[in-house]
């Protein structure tokens, strides 16, 4: 993305708070206060934390207030088992400042999205790859005792296919298992093409209504549930309005330069734009999104890079891979 | 089966009534006081009720009292659409019997069983294609007021994968949606060969602990849900060591004539035949299922059948398939 | 779509002939000489028939001379199982027109495109919902005799993943089976996105190297197989570069009446416009693709309405459902 | 299985040589002229090698001539990535024997059975996950040059869903792609169970007919595609009529010492047992497999297995999880 928002510009559709943070600092040309921001670098992973820090800050970003960390890494979707290894010690890392300190504490994960709708599939996919551990107390060899947290983990299915908000059962659930935390991983929708299966976001806010993929109606999150909501996700589209706005914006910014040019422009507002989009785009944008031809790959490899970040963070201290050895038995 | 059951045999391991009322007239060489047992044909489908009517006779059949009803169709694993159509209607029928009358009844269905083990799949595929309503209420469009129950649907996994207990999760969320009728749909071990795929059992008892191809710990009934559970099954497999069972039987069976060898048999008892069939298969038998090479496809039509008869059942008077066109939109 | 192509402009990355003739016609704001147009329509699918009848409409189209079918039916991708049987009765019969009039004529159908990427999986899909009866010559019920063609299917795969030309491997095949028709199955790439899903074209042609979701390299027509080779497809995909230039000329087009913006324009040539798209959209562009959320679903329905259209042209006054109870016995 | 053959007693049913070498050993008390075994042990792993020498053997082993390794790893199917890597390592050794010397050799990977049967889908799940090259050879940046085998693969399906004999469309794609050696994988069937998903065979005689889950009509062999076949096969079921077998004679075994009673068994000879069983599983028999009830993941495990092993040997002193980053771009 070239162009540069300029004042008055409203928020990019995205579930990145990182991405939002970007939009604020360069349409407003200055640091956001109570937007707080650090980068550090790992190789080919960066990770960045975006720290929302005041009510007013929240109402700006559009992202209650609470810590977004962000991993990138270009080729996380690709079948590299090193940068997998990588990015699965940097996600468990992240998620270990998160996570109730008491290694007895019961963990749900909740893989929340649609098995069946590919770009959505990201959450029930990785919950299948966890190591489920809640029911193996008594069983569990001596060796292994308090090496092990009690983690259990359900994919609620979609309001569309269950007929009840995912939120709802999630209530239900925890009313019965109460956890100490909940994970819930969810797919986003991001507002650059470049960070599509190349970034994890990792935010001790929960989930807010209106985000994912699926955009789910009702929040996950502390409130709704009544304990703390650690929310994973990765964006695997972006949506089609989002593309063809920075198109006009590109166009736009191509002909700053030129003066008679601007002054037409000016007539020119934000409702106009998303008009001219919706003409362009023609029906039922909103459910359009943008994928690589690839994606399906893509989600298996990146489903198991975070699965593989849990098993480490939840056990730690266990090579998952003979963790399974034992409990398979 | 040709071998006819002796005084003091076990019941076999099977979930299905049917069955077991078979096994006890062939043992006692009488009708069984306490267990009714009708049949009815319409062309190539039969339809059998088998009611247990006293505790002794549920204790003697092992199963709980209420009514079994057995759909046996040995074409329903083809791609038939006539003979599909034919037994979603008696499903429908049979079912219509069993729901709360009030058409404003919201009904939670639940797909039991692990999406990823193929014979135990049944449940979440069927869940998978049902026509989910509850939470239209207020989009149906006028003309279909009235004539839309309130149906909501879950498949919530196996305890290996999410750590809680079906039972559990299901309390869980029948507390919050709190439904008038639970409807289970479950893969069952059958103890013949020829039943596999070619049979539907409904049942009003829910299910009981330790039935299904996945062996439910915790029964799934009104008892546990504080609801009515309809439970609706399909043999997927047999287990190895019944039709292991099955072949001593026969051989026995083979001599009886032969008085010389018949006390040489009688000098073995059933627990001897337990464990030769063990040093038979070896280890693990427990959890060794035989099933027809095709189940992949076998599942696939059979879950249709049943997902056509529930829509029907739960939606009386509207063709399923335009339905969808409203819902859709 | 909105805006008016102007003199000039280039042809649209399309695989359907009809768009390229609706282009043409609104760029040359007139009939174009060799390309004849007939549309009809019945209930709620509407056919159009594009014919390529001289080599210069063909250089100006960019498409084989050749016929061109499109059966167009916004609610294909429903779960509408009258509108799918009305599609398949339309598009057995135009397939009809094109088949050798043997009915013992051997036919290769070929799914093109790759089973793991959702919206290049359509060919795969349909494939594996046909009656296959090559192999069956000799066990066909006398009943069935000579109402039965021959019919056999590979789903070859992509290059990608196979190393080896589809277009040699299906040549490797037709030279052993000997077939007199090949019909090739393959997704396709639209220009607008109301196409996606909704629209089936049927052509003679065979197909063109570079078209499809997954661009093949090489033709696979009459010339590369040497036999007849019918193309059938469906969009599931725009390319995100089209959209994006679609967004460019909607807004150029706003402007239009603006005399002063006009000759800026003019300074725009097509050239600064795919930079343009290039910077908005960022790496990778080429293999970005718009689709549905929901696509996953919508293929699983749209590959039924091929498949079933295929068998009743293939097996013609046969019931596509009672057969296979002969066949699997 | 506890039970001894005697002479006399048929071959069994299975896949495996190093099963019909056991059995034959133990059926003639002695070792086979012509028949030489050798077995080694690294850790939890064991080869044992097979090799058939003379016709003779041939005939009484019913296998053509030629060396057969079976890997046998009773955890193979866990999840348990140490294990996997030196299985992996093993069968990458295994096949470097086998293997043309020439690493610009051009070798053509074949995954047999159907992806839509979980028990027979190894062959194409396998072939979905090895690094494909061939068609990349100008490519390929200089720093692989050399290291890389030009290496191409199909899953050409099953009789059943193809109309096409297997041997058949692979001739075909041989006679056109050229290939120095063809290395066919087929999941097999097993005579015990306790091999299922625990064994890779590994054989320089091809595949011949009537062998694997799916039964294949045509042999996969020198002979038939001209070119040497390397098979590789994993039991992925017993067949229930095996089982049954074996059910039988441990109960025969068990009276044995009984005086009276084995003149009895006198009269019942090899026939007799072949009907007894047939009546104890009834109608089918033949389709009816033995499976662990988790067959599904304990495929997925193997698959990953045999995959990573392949690309070991074929693209020796490669990480295959590196590579994949040089050739996706």
């Amino acid at each position: 993305m070239r162009w540069r928002p300029r004042p008055g510009d409203p928020l990019p559709r995205t579930d990145l708070a990182l991405e939002v943070s970007e939009f604020l600092r360069a349409r407003e040309r200055a640091e956001i206060p109570g937007l707080a921001v650090q980068e550090r670098r790992l190789n080919s992973i960066s990770v960045t934390r975006v720290e929302v820090q005041t009510p007013t800050a929240a109402v700006m970003a559009g992202k209650p207030m609470g810590q977004y960390v962000t991993i990138e890494a270009p080729e996380l979707a690709e079948d590299d088992r090193r940068l997998h290894e990588e990015a699965g010690r940097v996600l468990a890392q992240e998620l270990g400042r998160l996570l109730p300190p008491d290694p007895q504490a019961v963990t749900l994960v909740t893989g929340l999205g649609n098995w069946h709708a590919t770009p959505d599939s990201l959450g029930p996919r990785v919950v299948g790859q966890l190591l489920i551990t809640r029911h193996l107390r008594d069983y569990v060899p001596p060796e292994l005792k308090g090496r092990l947290r009690p983690v259990c983990a359900v994919a609620p299915g979609v309001l569309g296919l269950t007929g009840i908000e995912t939120g709802e059962i999630l209530r239900g659930i925890v009313e019965r298992v109460r956890p100490q935390a909940v994970i819930a991983i969810d797919a986003l929708a991001a507002r650059t093409v470049a960070r599509i299966m190349t970034s994890i976001q990792i935010s001790d806010t929960g989930i807010t209504p209106g985000s994912g993929v699926g955009n789910r109606r009702l929040g996950i999150n502390a409130e709704t549930l009544g304990v703390p909501v650690i929310a994973i996700g990765v964006p695997t589209v972006v949506h089609a309005s989002t593309i063809a706005g920075d198109v006009v914006e590109e166009l736009l910014e191509h002909f700053r330069g030129n003066l008679r040019f601007c002054d037409i422009i000016g007539q020119m507002d934000q409702v106009d734009r998303k008009q001219l989009i919706q003409e362009a785009l023609g029906e039922g944008v909103g459910d359009l999104v943008v994928t690589p031809k690839e994606i399906d790959s893509m989600i298996r490899q990146v489903s198991r890079v975070l699965a593989g970040g849990l098993n480490l963070a939840l056990h730690p201290g266990i090579d998952p891979h003979n963790l399974t050895r034992y409990l398979q038995g």
